[in-house]
């Protein structure tokens, strides 16, 4: 899963730190917090946000780049796994809570994409997650770089976020 | 859920980076990557191996720390949860895989923990995963000093590891 | 958990086979299959999808029966939890599928109600659930009756089905 | 996934009701009810029960029949999938709580196999579940009979609970 050849595009750097702010341009998203994503201490289970973020990915593919998340993996056969993946956790989330996501994009690499998902309620910071996905080829389970319509459509989006 | 006094337990520092090797003393512990771990790209799905972790560090806790970590969330009312959590993943987990989980303690702060669960599948890397643990009043919701059963414990794991 | 004063509201029977149609009247949610529900057999994973109903009948409370679920749970600590859960899976659902999911009320009792899930996919049944939820106390873990505002709105559910 | 032709191995018949005890002899498995099996309600979450009970299964396979379940999937492509899942819960599960699984086989069919799955804490029932599992094809999606060596074993394993 080496990544060898990298690519900035434009000036967006690789120093954009993980709690900084979305730019107002970013796509967003609400996610409602279920009783399944919340654990015996009453609150949502950190496990469950992942999986929760992985869903705005999806949303996200699917409204802000027009790519079809189920189909790059199914029909195309392209992974969009992840080779790290954290997050911060600022305040606890509850059930019912409505989370306001926004996803910004740090890197756009040959065969990686860097981004960060910031998940708001009523205006206060609750997460903060970086992740580094990378493209796969399913059949052999290695690198290829960035599918050429992802990778247009990743730039375009980096543009309207400026 | 601040953690302003820290207080450092001997030398190990906070250098400690990510991916640095367990020490041959740590505990470990075998998990099995289950059917329904994977994803259908046939690997396991990044969030199902931060749920898995939290089952590593149960097990720590009681094989390792003698703490029931059950008990502390249940009867004590104290919680364990993660104000920072993240992976490295290095190579894809496969269905069937048998990973074996290390736990190595970086700090132990005054209200926090901070501890990798390294995992490795016959020698080889599969993740690295960095926690920051706070201990928190349930009732609350505020950080509390780590409790003495657990720091006395901690210490001994982390004198026990050098 | 017993429940043995059991009161049936008008006719609706016990007999409803639980492939029955539903009602055109009944109340109805999509749900998207996401990337996680679905395992490496490239299908929903039948454990996902309870998740995935638990998630329908949430926003059934909310949408259909103006009961708040979460506040329910959290602040009236009243549990809704399941003696009885079961599926018919009929065809697999696949990653990207939007499953229409109608929820049909097949019994009131004094602390209990019976109901279906039906979801299909382009008219195409995919699955039909039956579930039995208890009101309990959180406190004791006891069953209770049903609350008088969840009782009145599960009968006027259940007349605007007919 | 018809399956329109069944055979009876010997005499178990199709009457066996969900809540029957099983055989002294049946294979059995301890489970530990984890942090992340339990909802807000203090209690394991429905929908992971079910995840867990999966998990019985494949050690059922490995450990009772001697049949490698994620090699089936995997390397044999053969799907393990339930057409129906069902469970009846008698009394909540609590974190920490170690669940005695044991697991009886009412029905071998030509292409599927009905099972039912006992929890029990201390002796006293916890759930019953119910499954009917079909092989099928995973590359077209249909039910295939049932491997010989699973038949095989699953004979020898009825065999030797009577």
């Amino acid at each position: 899963m080496n990544d060898p050849v990298m690519t900035m595009p434009k000036e967006q750097g690789s120093a954009a730190p993980v709690a900084s702010e979305p730019s107002a341009r970013a796509w967003r998203t609400e996610v409602l917090v279920r009783f399944s994503h919340c654990d015996p201490a009453g609150i949502v289970y950190f496990a469950r946000y992942f999986d929760m973020l992985n869903g705005v990915v999806e949303d996200w593919f699917a409204e802000a780049l027009g790519i079809d998340y189920h189909d790059m993996i199914g029909r195309r056969r392209t992974g969009l796994g992840f080779v790290s993946a954290g997050a911060e956790f600022a305040t606890p989330g509850f059930m019912g809570d409505r989370l306001s996501c926004a996803v910004t994009v740090e890197r756009i690499g040959r065969s990686s994409l860097t981004f960060h998902i910031h998940a708001s309620r009523d205006g206060e910071a609750v997460l903060t997650a970086r992740f580094v996905m990378v493209t796969t080829s399913l059949d052999i389970h290695r690198s290829i770089p960035l599918p050429d319509d992802l990778r247009a459509a990743l730039e375009r989006y980096w543009e309207s976020c400026q």
